[in-house]
Parts: C-alpha cells; sequence; structure tokens
C-alpha cells in the first residue's frame, strides 16, 4: 500500500503527459474489469461525491452509493469480447483532468460505438479519483 | 470589456459556490441565445482547444474550428421555446470546475431530454471557459 501511494504521489507531480499517460493506465485498468462482469475497477477509483450519466439512467446519479447500486444490479452480467479506446485525450489542470476518448466494445461480431467523459480529481492522499463519468451513444435512433 | 474582466476576475476568486453561481449563469445566457439559432453564446466561451460531443456527430470534435464548423451548419434552425436546467451541479477546483444538469427542451408540447456536461477552465486573463461539451439524449431507443 505505501509502494502504490508512493507512486500514485509521484505520478501527481508529473508533468501533463505524465498525468495523461497515468489517468489513461487507470481508465484501462478499470475497463478491463468492467468487461469481464466486475465493476470494481471503477467503484474502486471513483470518488464519494462523483457524479454519473449513461443512456439508461433518466437522471444524473450523485454520489459513489448511488453509482455502486447501479454497477451491482448488473455485476456479472456485462462481458466485452474486446475494445478500443480511441484517441484518447487529456486536458489536465493542477488537480484536475478531462479525460475523454470514443469507445468501441466488440461482442462477437457486433460492435457498440460510445462517447466517454471522465474527469479525474487530485485528492489529498495524492491519488486521482473519478468526479464524473458521462457514457453516451454514437448515433442513437432517435426518440 | 474592463469592467467585465474585472467582474470576471473577482468571480475567479470567490468561494466554490460563486464559482458555481458564476459558470451556471454563463451556461444558461449561452443556452438562451442557442434556444433562439444563435450559437455564438457557446461560441464565445469556449476555449480554442475545446471538445465536443452529441449524438448526432460520429467521433469527438477536436478543437473550436470543428466545433464553430458544425454550429455555424445548424446556426438559425434551433428554436427551443422554453427550457429547464435541471438540478445543477458545480465541483469546483482552483482553476477548473466541472457542470452537469440534466435538461429538459419543449418545442409547443414535445420535450426532449437530455444529460450534459460541460467542463469549465480558468483562463489566465481571469475567464472561464469551456473545454469539454458533452450532450446526450436520456433514454434513447437502443441501437
Amino acid at each position: 500500500m505505501m509502494t502504490l501511494m508512493a507512486t500514485v504521489g509521484t505520478n501527481a507531480q508529473k508533468s501533463e503527459s505524465g498525468v495523461a499517460a497515468h489517468i489513461i493506465a487507470m481508465e484501462k485498468a478499470a475497463l478491463d474489469k468492467w468487461g469481464n462482469g466486475n465493476p470494481d475497477g471503477f467503484l474502486d477509483i471513483s470518488a464519494p461525491d462523483v457524479v454519473y450519466f449513461d443512456p439508461f439512467v433518466e437522471k444524473r446519479l450523485d454520489g459513489i452509493d448511488q453509482l455502486r447500486a447501479l454497477y451491482n444490479s448488473i455485476r456479472g452480467q456485462v462481458h466485452i469480447d474486446r475494445y478500443e479506446l480511441l484517441n484518447p485525450k487529456v486536458q489536465a489542470g493542477a488537480t484536475m483532468a478531462v479525460l475523454t476518448f470514443n469507445f468501441n466494445g466488440y461482442q462477437k461480431e457486433v460492435v457498440h460505438k460510445w462517447n466517454c467523459t471522465e474527469v479525474y480529481r487530485l485528492e489529498k492522499d495524492g491519488s486521482w479519483k473519478i468526479i464524473q463519468t458521462h457514457w453516451s451513444l454514437v448515433l442513437p435512433k432517435l426518440q
């Protein structure tokens, strides 16, 4: 644990490109678990005050308890054979960073295309945590 | 212009609640113009490196030139009779702030429901500018 903290602390003081690489690596690690039905990768790196949008919730979720309830309701049900995290971009300030990307998730030969915005915040313990997640579908059918 | 700069500078140094009120007011002012077919409210408060998602673009737009091209293509075509900006929340750091809200746009008796995430950044001139916009539909039909 001390080793991890030290590593994260070092990353937090890196250049903007270092922060970007660190945050993209965090996102990929969480996505790898997500694609195997395990939402804990995201829950572990989300802050208590995280807010969340996806196409299937009618209004914004506020706070880790609401997000945990959603994720637990689908635990074990998500299976992605492989994914592409396309053209990730990180816009970093001293204590916040925005990660945006397009995402292709493959289930056999079917591809699901998404937009994603994650906002990460540098916490007092030196770790970066997600405070805002927004997933949406690319070119959904209109209402 | 000097008066405006001074006002914005003062706001930038306000408490988190002051920053929140300032940013929500900026968003509403831009939305008021948007609902009358005028995208300049958003273009004027977007940074050169702004990135953008909405349901009708296949991949993230990068930079103000791409956003301006999109907005100019629909200039004069958007007409919203009235809107509700629901439950706005601002998560603010020293130089960046995330505004999230649900949005109901009314055209006569038809309501269009949206999720929105805006990330604002405090620029060196003391103004807040949008660096990331993400609009998505609430409960769209699935692909």
